[in-house]
């Protein structure tokens, strides 16, 4: 692919869609942000998203040429459909829509589809933390827990889009329940409304908790930001829910590393902003659970996501995987 | 490759080691069987290999032409490198050894070792139940629980030879030990003399069990098949661990259908004898513990494995990884 060869791409979340151009040196421009409901809900959501992509028509760079459009979207997602699919719980409107062959019909370029967070992993292996690496296993832990994973140097969709949700993987069969339908999954330890809903159920013990007064007295106010702080000032109820999230994060690192034996784990995703609590711990627990020598070949570390991340990794998306089709025009 | 290539295919095991001519529609000349340790221990385990190879030098079938050699191995082995990894635990001699290159050296043929259950896995793609299918897992249940991944058509290695190594994965972190290092990994509820260890553990509680009037009342005589066979007569000693083992076995395929999302499962083994008793149970936790659309994906069934399954993995290793290079020659 020639050096001027730029994508336009967009991260598609439940409140905001992210768009801009991305360069083959994973440069950034004209990034912009508009509200996924801005133009309202139902058929406006598909029409905001090629409305974005259509406001950046005219901002290429100077001998830049717009290849293609690479996308990021929520939940389960048929790529070689480029079908969103039926476990997007967050912009119903887009259940089991065509995106990529309609946003390709608009614009008349060709598009690539995929979870956010496989392009979340792409765009680790093409311009972040991930350079190099053939086998390796992003995990993102906010609001829920994503996961992307690249074997043999390719990403892993599976049979219908759901390859990678490492944060549904059980790890406590009679632990927490999980609106995936299974218990003790990641998700159900690991993501902010989860640490937050833990530390809730933690007051009928510890009314004086540390992380109350943080959140301004008001229980339903508290956040896992405050349950960190609680746990960083030395609160035990705190501690108790970090410890245990962080060794429920470090056996399924454990169950990853001997299954899939990857050279690299990338943890990221606004509640490893506690990485100072988890990532230490998570990794006591994951040598704890795996051989010696699988341990040893995975390097576990933090993503190098930015504010940009989104984009990039639905330009990632397309470059790796029309790449070579483009190269050969 | 033309249709009469062979290739020489060699399983080791413990106790036995077979080989035998596997043509590229899976046909098996010339089968043998020799004891791991027939001309003593040390080094004559390698020399035991190179003979059994050798005794197959004339057994090709008229007009087949010879192209190479495939070996399925215990433990976690280095496939780029054809050498025999640290985890080697039933043949210690070959801990370290680069055998592809010293098979290679001495036979004057390109030899390709992996897993023994990676070559399974592809034995099942190339010849057997996983005929077509590019994301599936085999799951070997005996005396060990060893897995094969395959997935975007390719098996997983890893970075060091652990791929597939599912057994090892742990769904109840203050489970039963195993020698791993981890807890509550499958193969400490699942695996033959773990069934069997399970079933002498139960004996306090339960000091008239069947499976120890099965076993001839001797505790230390007791085996998988008889826990088995008292489950299925009723005993419900017996019962409570074969449940609770399919629970394990299916939180496990749970974990990996959410992972990975594989089209397919396969389940074989000695162990899997007792599927009337194991694998609609497994199913049904599976379901349990699984996206509903992951789950209604993933078919699992029971693996097409036979007496020369070795084998035939054995050469899928050559057809499938070589074959490339010697169609072209």
């Amino acid at each position: 692919m020639g050096q001027n060869a730029v994508v336009m791409a967009v991260d598609i979340g439940g409140t905001t869609i992210s768009a801009g151009i991305v360069g083959a040196d994973g440069a950034v421009h004209a990034p912009r942000q508009v509200p996924t409901y801005a133009r309202g809900k139902g058929e406006a959501v598909l029409e905001n998203i090629v409305g974005a992509l259509e406001g950046l028509r005219g901002e290429a760079p100077a001998g830049a040429l717009v290849v293609g459009v690479g996308i990021g979207a929520p939940g389960n997602v048929d790529a070689a459909a480029g079908r969103i699919g039926e476990d997007i719980q967050n912009i119903p409107e887009l259940k089991g829509l065509a995106l990529g062959p309609l946003v390709a019909g608009r614009l008349g370029l060709p598009v690539v589809v995929d979870n956010d967070v496989n392009a979340l992993a792409l765009g680790e292996m093409a311009f972040g933390a991930a350079r190099g690496a053939r086998n390796f296993i992003l995990i993102c832990i906010g609001t829920g827990v994503g996961g992307g994973i690249v074997l043999n140097g390719r990403i892993v969709r599976g049979a219908s889009g759901y390859g990678g949700e490492v944060g549904h993987m059980s790890v406590e069969p009679d632990g927490r329940p999980c609106f995936c339908g299974s218990r003790g999954c990641l998700k159900a330890y690991l993501s902010g409304p989860d640490l937050a809903a833990q530390a809730c159920e933690a007051l009928a013990a510890a009314p004086a908790a540390r992380f109350l007064v943080l959140a301004g007295g008001d229980a339903a106010a508290i956040r896992a930001e405050h349950l960190f702080q609680a746990a960083r000032e030395g609160d035990t109820a705190a501690q108790a829910i970090v410890d245990r999230a962080a060794r429920i994060l470090g056996t399924a690192l454990g169950n990853l590393i001997n299954g899939l034996n990857p050279e690299l784990i990338l943890l990221g995703g606004g509640v490893m902003g506690a990485a100072d609590l988890l990532l230490e711990p998570a990794r006591a627990w994951a040598r704890r659970y795996s051989f010696a020598s699988a341990f040893a070949a995975a390097k576990i570390g933090l993503a190098s996501l930015d504010k940009h991340s989104g984009i990039k990794g639905a330009a990632a998306l397309f470059f790796i995987e029309r790449g070579g089709e483009v190269a050969m025009r």
